[in-house]
């Protein structure tokens, strides 16, 4: 059901992507673009791609994009220990400035997990 | 109407600010005045300045400054074509964390654009 | 009463620090640790520590740290002349890029006062 | 001629973008292409696109990318006037933290100075 | 030999951990433990985490951490194609402003190249 | 003497300064009026507020801002274990990637006592 925090956040995205793209010339287009493809299969496997900018957004400190990658790396089957790691590595990089962010990262992990569990999927 | 997003932002901002004043010593208020004043008309036009003001504020990802700048920049009218140039400057800049803020600024840029078209000022 | 805005930020945390918890090996757990241990009473005084941790907080423009450590000032008795004088010096490092921060930590100083003089404790 | 501050920062440039190209796939050089085309004429004159980039690198504190843009905005004939509006923007907006890298913007807008009065391109 | 630029990185770095540890006491020391840790082999390979580290290192941009990556990444022996995937969304996530770094990166890599095509050895 | 780090650094910095000063107007010299300002005696004393100028200017990662507060903290006779307890609230708030700036900043510390113990001043 579209009722939880994952599609909520989705939906909001993508009402605001169609904003942005109301307005988006080549190069705004372009950028978009861009972002997609440094994620897809390549010598690194797309689980590992996705982790590393799981970590990045942790480190800089974005909500939302820590939220877009948690539910791409649930996608891609990151088990808790791999997220774990991931995000202590997060966490010791960038200190305790990063901890809200932690939280909130693992409240959408838990959110995923129980979801999945409950057979629901995140596509 | 104060019943928009922007009246509603510029009422907080204003209640905030009070607050502040309560407790601001001279230090403090000196630093307000002159936040005033490096945007006021110079060797550059205000609307330039105001431009700046956006983009500095959207490679440093502080969504109330990015409002504040916008509404200041449809005051000044700043076309969409400047809107998307400038704020796409910033996006190759600060990079793809910087979107979830952009996908924020073009929603508070459309809310201006419909509520001048509705014959509504931003002042 | 746990009805007010302090109660509820510290609600909130400690059930999201539960759900880290859930997933927290050793690395993370250390963190959170070492975490607590820097603000202890040493050479420096934990009323001075506290509020080097809200300026590097404000500094880093984060509202979470910047609430987390006001409660902890108010507790340990900074004056609102010693907390006016703190947020200067992190609003002149900063800039105006942490005033909406600001805003929002003189909002939660001005809450911590009213209850303080209603007789209410932060603990 | 080629022996001061400007021509060995262009050098060493170019010769690290030469690495980086040996090296670069698909998704990296699109990113470059991108960065260049964000500072095209278009609905904003490159001078005010180049003193954007400037504001944006200053309060990003980032020292190479300040001086790249100081170097394009003398191209471009920006004022003392116009360079000082722009850099104060920044300085308030980014605080004392960008003190330093405003002291090396204005030394290499100085040596600029100079070496227009004397003739020299900045080409 | 440890007359190249990698040897004289490990040489001051570690002069400078030597001064550091005349000074510190148990919180800086367990922090210290923490760092190397989180980069041990566990559910996510060293590899993983060490190209992990210096994403964060790049979006971060700091070129002391990128180089220690750097070298460490060379001798989990990433291969140039996960390098320049690894590099690139830290380019994407981090946008423009990370470019002189990710310049500096790459010509550390190309020197660590350089030193293994040689025989040498990066411990 | 003035042979050493410290007043090379002292020196270079008041000759850029003068560089600001050529091309500053009011704003920017009031920025300037502030910043020293902001860090008198009042109801914190100048040791506690260069102490707080220092973790901010740590975990924002600034190498000279960094030095300048220790020369201070030097000159208001901060101990050893003040500055090790300062500096170890930075490290855990601005974590690993503060590290590099941790290493410099206690070379400085280092050489400032030795300073001091030979009879040298920091004024």
């Amino acid at each position: 059901m579209p009722t939880n925090e994952v599609e909520k956040f989705k939906k909001r995205r993508n009402y605001l992507n169609d904003i942005v793209m109301k307005y988006a010339k080549t190069n705004t287009k372009r950028f978009y673009a861009l972002d997609s493809k440094v994620y897809l299969e390549g010598a690194l496997p797309r689980k590992t791609k996705e982790m590393m900018g799981l970590v990045a957004s942790l480190v800089l400190r974005c909500d939302d994009c820590v939220e877009y990658h948690m539910i791409r790396c649930a996608e891609e089957n990151v088990s808790d220990s791999e997220m774990e790691e991931a995000l202590s590595i997060a966490l010791v990089v960038g200190g305790s400035i990063t901890i809200p962010h932690l939280r909130r990262a693992f409240e959408i992990w838990d959110d995923l997990k129980k979801k999945k569990s409950r057979g629901g999927s995140q596509s």
